[in-house]
């Protein structure tokens, strides 16, 4: 089994040998400025990705049989170039099936997904609108649609590109609005609730997560909002008497959820709880991205009280953490 | 039967009496300064609309038992306000279903319907892709889709705002697509003009023609792009064997064709097809709205070498007729 | 006692006499088309405003020594001017002090503004942090200030325009941050609720208040934000010890809280509780808009299933009711 | 004679020795990062560019005696750095003037371009607007402008970089425009074709095309649009009798041909040609773009159902090939 | 010989009789809501413009024979409107050549546009580079162009829109400029100034001062920074060995001297002076916007210490009178 | 003594040896690809800053004993890496507090700063305004503050980057608002001057330069807008009788002097003076960034008659020195 992991790897001395299971998810044959030829890697698992070096391709313990996607065996060191981690490869062979567990090899939320399942269905077997509950129920009760919502990303890169970070920022989610709703009382709970966990269905289809994340071809030419308007609407026309206008309030949360034009919802939210949703999806990948941050800079061991570096997902600003700061200066 | 239009009475003297049928679109209690009540009315047919006084609203030739909707048969004469026409109604009844043809009442294209419908089947008729023409040929086969589409405005104001105006808009895009596809090889012909058939078909449900031209609520939440791709995609899962490729490529032709996220299309288009359906529905819109602003200069009776006014559907800019002011010149 | 308020008078039948007492904000001598002078007056109470028509300004019972801020006695009668309510005023004369409550002459806060304020000092008192209930409690204390923060509006127009409007806003916030906060551990609970109690603290200075609602001229120079964070610098620079990286981030929470540079916070909110309070901020005064213009919907008597009109500001869309469309539709 | 081209290099093992004449667009002395100096060239030929390497300049096999812009004789052989190809250069001279054509050394039209010209010319004949006529023939006929404009590329980079590239786009243009001309009546064909011909005819003076594609300084300060503006105004002055209107309209051409001020357009177009104009050199420079993207995928081997990279001319966006992406699909 | 001016009727009691001479700027033939004709005018002289009412349009002493561009005599009074003021006339007939002065009809500059022109040309006088001297007299030697030059207005509304305002905005901004210049060495001062001088000399095209203020048809096509350059090109042209580089840098200040793209300048200024140019161009105009909106306060008699409304040439911002608002609070 | 200077470097054939005196402002323990360590330093001095290397860290002459911020004493020869010039280091100690000048180790102004301060000093004395006076007179006569300003930098990077930068942009902005000043009655002379003397004094908070030049936290959360604002109202609050109303707009100057919300100000200027400062302050950086841009082009050797780089200070655009250019042409 997987005991050494790529976010382990940073605090080996250079040189320490190792052996580790790796997702492999890039190969290509390079050369050096001198001409020396050399393979080039990128080998993953759950707590990350790292480049590995092949400097003797030739040599017989460096198997030529595989592929982008396999997990492999690898023998290596750690080495530093111009601050960069890499891994030197000496040995590399195809893992063997039972040797390695796949949910290793790609990042994976740290929650127990069963239980996010579970909390979800909570949710769901709280709702007083029957409709909904009812369309939820088939939809989620899918087993092809279920499994593939407790496994998908919820991104790329960016918040919770990881496997099962989905469910994780929808459960979040659900929790942050089940709290905000209260103070509303023209918000429709239910209606509220249903949206957290449609707006993003379309990520199932958007999105691969086979090796590596990855876009569809599909998911590129129309987007995770039009293919799970898609999802829903053949959910809900399958419903007898599902009724017409809560249909469109549905499909109209899911569509209008990125809040502006320029964001890729065709249409701004009109109803109190497409304005609530926007606004939690939002304040949530916000804050996971800062918190992100936060466990970034302890991990590369930065002072409490510095400023995080300018943070993309956040319009490039830097980020301070404000209890760090605070215990500094006293 | 109709003989006198809104169009005509802006020719006419003040003070000349007239009967005439209308559409009621607005009707209002109102009272003047000096707290004399009278009725405001807005009565329409198809060549446009006009405000209406009564200013006996009391007077027995004046029937109360009218709505919003109803076709009146109207007896009064032309007033100017400041600049502004008015119609003083003396006398006003509803009028009986065998009066007036409904067809009079509404702004509808100059064009034959039946003409422009033969054409556009002439176009799907050509197609050699056979899923695109089964496509085609089932949707707009479908008979209530099908008189929809040869009614529908293509929008509540601005371009092509009449009955038909959809059918007319569409069939001048057929023709010049028909044009511009063979200058690049690399154009698909049948999925582009599939495109021009299907872009804005949604509008037959977005809009509401019954009483003016109004938007749908279902149609401001959801917008056309969308609830034309519901119309389209269930008519494709109705086929046996719709391609999967195909059916996504139609989907992202609609959905990309305003061509910005701004203007509501959450996918820029990807494929050439949909990058040349947004340029040609893009010029023919401001076309037509050109060719439209000249023909009112020409009826306003402005002199040929001036300026139009602001134009709003091309960003507040004014246009100049070039042969009537090269005429002119000369 | 005051027992006519302007909020009755659309319901008036036109000519029906009422004798009432409000606020003028407004006189202005004008003529007619004719030359006919009268007087133009803006009268105001705590329902609204409505405008005014003296026809006979010589008229005896018409006294001429009344100014802007003035509380008068008014007997007239309501006409309708093209659509608009007017009032024709008969007589008006200025009211003796003990004739109303001046609490009724402009628009207030439906709630009770001492349990409001009380709810207020609640949460200070729930603080842990000490320097900040000491900053907070020596703050609200001053008599001046504390006087100012119960009575102030929280805008010209727009949201929260009537007075204790801003002690409304503030504790509707505070409820709000009160149950997001622990949804996320990062956040400095005290932090975050000093920062919603101090965030528009200014506007007790950028804002008058005496007769109507307007803008001091220091305030459309220097702005709330500016001018807030000087009565709170002022306050911790007073307090011994107040700890220097603490008064930062106090200031930088309200420095920051519109968001971004272009709604004029001059830096980015740049720790986790000034991100959260630009949200809950923007999404509160989001929902009481929507509230408002559902409730105007109401009293306007429009049907449950329409549109609104397009809202200025939520960035002139239309808002439909959830509620009120869905129990149309059955 | 040139029998080894820049485009033929990528398809070399490494190590393989060639002999080949090329354009030097750039020398220059550097030292590795252990103080061994070498030369840094960059060599073209009119398929391409390629870095070069020169490891021992002191060797006598290598010419000092060359300067950018000669045509050099190579001898080296191809290497890999970093996944970039680069050419190890171990001899290198001037070339003689009988050794090579001119032709062959930078990027030019792939169509005969005395055909194009023809062609364009074909077009001016059919022209029954006299005026217009006289002009182009005119100007066209002025031997160093008709040299210059059968040379120009059309850009530095982007679309039609290459010498014979303004002729080869305003050729494609020209058809196009005649294709849409037919479908608005308004339209005064012959402006529009001489707005066409026109419109980028400043680039003969924006643009040098010596050695490599660059911008002049006078280029650089005033824009091919007002140097075009220039020129046609110059002979149209020579012209007794050009109609001033006429002239108007044709200057108004060119300086709205960009469509919008922020694209360096002073004024958008107000006149319909103008407007067709702008939109035709929209839509055909960015058919060529996409036809460019999806030859290079084909040279570079991808598959053909994948997407292209980001594209530069169109905004980043990726592209998909349809007919390629279909037939994968089968 | 003209004693009632325009500016001096807003002093005129209701119903006080004048006679006056006035440009006929607008004559429109209208009717009351009660369908009584009457007749529209606006009427102007150099302090300002006027709506005026003939209410008996039939009466003999109104003379029939008069048109916009006329000067006509008038008697009659004062009334106001809603708060407008308006011209009641009661007599009109068209004014005898030697009634008037035409210098007296249209809004003209406050200084002795002679001395004006003298100080511009003592500036030209100064110059040390020979080239730009003889342009410059040779250009302003121009007997229509030195007219026009002395004539024009600087805009149609705005800033300096008044005869003589573009002299007077251009000899402002040379002392501007002569204070400038010595701060930085690296100005070529007299470049600086020409560009002064030139770059808004396309006005004298683009607006037609006859009859108010107009943008003539080529002006609207072509603005004036693109007419200004033709003429200088083509006296530059005419003028031997005008040095080809210093032909391209006056052409560039013209050019760019907007400062941004989509203010109308094709090109940002890329040399110092170019930039200078923008800089005091702009200043300049904000300024007398400002000295003009403080002396419209003044003359509206505005307490010192009040904001100005929003100004439109100012993005709509309020503006403080710093001195008055001072005093005011002593 | 320090005799050889970062700027000195450049000039040095490969290979020689030099001993210096530079200031340490990074140190960072790195491997080269074949994992031999290294040392990568940054060092700098008053003219620049430049990458060094150590080879071989475990050499004796190598003091470990060094820190960020030390001036060192180094024994090294210059080599070239990839056109990137470096600093081979063989020898380094930390050098003893007497060997060397601390100002020659931070890039200073070329000016004398005591001269600068005698002409500030000269401009506050010239005040006619008592209260201003006053308040120049206590805030620069803080020793602190006083010491602070006339060692500032201006910037961090971009413009006036060096000790004493902030005192030198001051003063030649004072000179220029002195030569503007007259040309604008309506400006209040002392108060434009003040607002330039007070605009940046919060730089000396928001920057520190110990160590190069670098924001502080505070300075990143607050600004030096909200910083010196701070110091300033607490030296007016301390001053007895400092009229409210000239506080006001002292702060209103601060505030509002980058001149719009995107660059930082949440106030536009709304009186003159505050409009000129931002005028003046906006032209002098650019022009100063222009002067730089041409002295760096003639250090490094280019032709006096071609474009600069793009210049990043000026949206990205190139400059063309005038003379320079002009002077080429001949």
């Amino acid at each position: 089994m997987k005991d050494i992991y790529i976010a382990d790897l940073a605090g080996f001395e250079e040189g320490r040998h190792f052996d580790g299971y790796f997702l492999l998810l890039m190969k290509q044959a390079r050369s050096t400025k001198t001409n020396k030829p050399y393979l080039n890697l990128v080998l993953a698992d759950k707590t990350g990705q790292l480049e590995g070096r092949v400097w003797d391709p030739g040599d017989a313990r460096i198997t030529k049989d595989v592929e982008r996607g396999d997990v492999v065996k690898v023998r290596g060191s750690i080495s530093r170039f111009d601050d960069r981690l890499q891994m030197k490869v000496e040995q590399m062979r195809r893992a063997a099936a039972g040797e390695f567990d796949k949910a290793d090899m790609l990042p994976a939320t740290a929650y127990d997904v069963e239980e996010l399942w579970r909390e979800l269905q909570g949710f769901v077997e709280s709702f007083t609108e029957p409709n909904l509950k009812q369309l939820l129920t088939t939809l989620l009760g899918d087993p092809a649609i279920g499994q593939a919502y407790r496994e998908a990303p919820a991104a790329r890169q960016l918040h919770h590109a990881w496997l099962g970070g989905l469910l994780e920022h929808v459960v979040s989610l659900l929790r942050l609005a089940e709290r905000v709703a209260p103070n509303y009382p023209i918000l429709h709970r239910d209606l509220l609730l249903a949206g957290v966990i449609l707006h993003d269905i379309g990520k199932v289809r958007e999105l691969a997560w086979d090796v590596g994340f990855e876009y569809t071809i599909e998911g590129t030419l129309l987007g995770h909002i039009q293919m799970g308007i898609e999802m829903v609407e053949k959910t809900m026309d399958a419903l007898p008497d599902f009724p017409p206008r809560l249909r469109t309030l549905v499909v109209h949360m899911i569509l209008s959820h990125h809040g502006k034009l320029e964001f890729g919802s065709p249409k701004l939210p009109m109803i109190p709880e497409a304005l609530v949703l926007n606004f939690v999806d939002d304040l949530d990948a916000k804050m996971q991205a800062i918190a992100g941050e936060f466990d970034k800079c302890k991990r590369e061991g930065r002072a409490a009280d510095e400023l995080t570096g300018k943070v993309w997902a956040l319009d490039q600003r830097q980020l301070l953490n404000t209890r760090a700061w605070l215990e500094g200066g006293k």
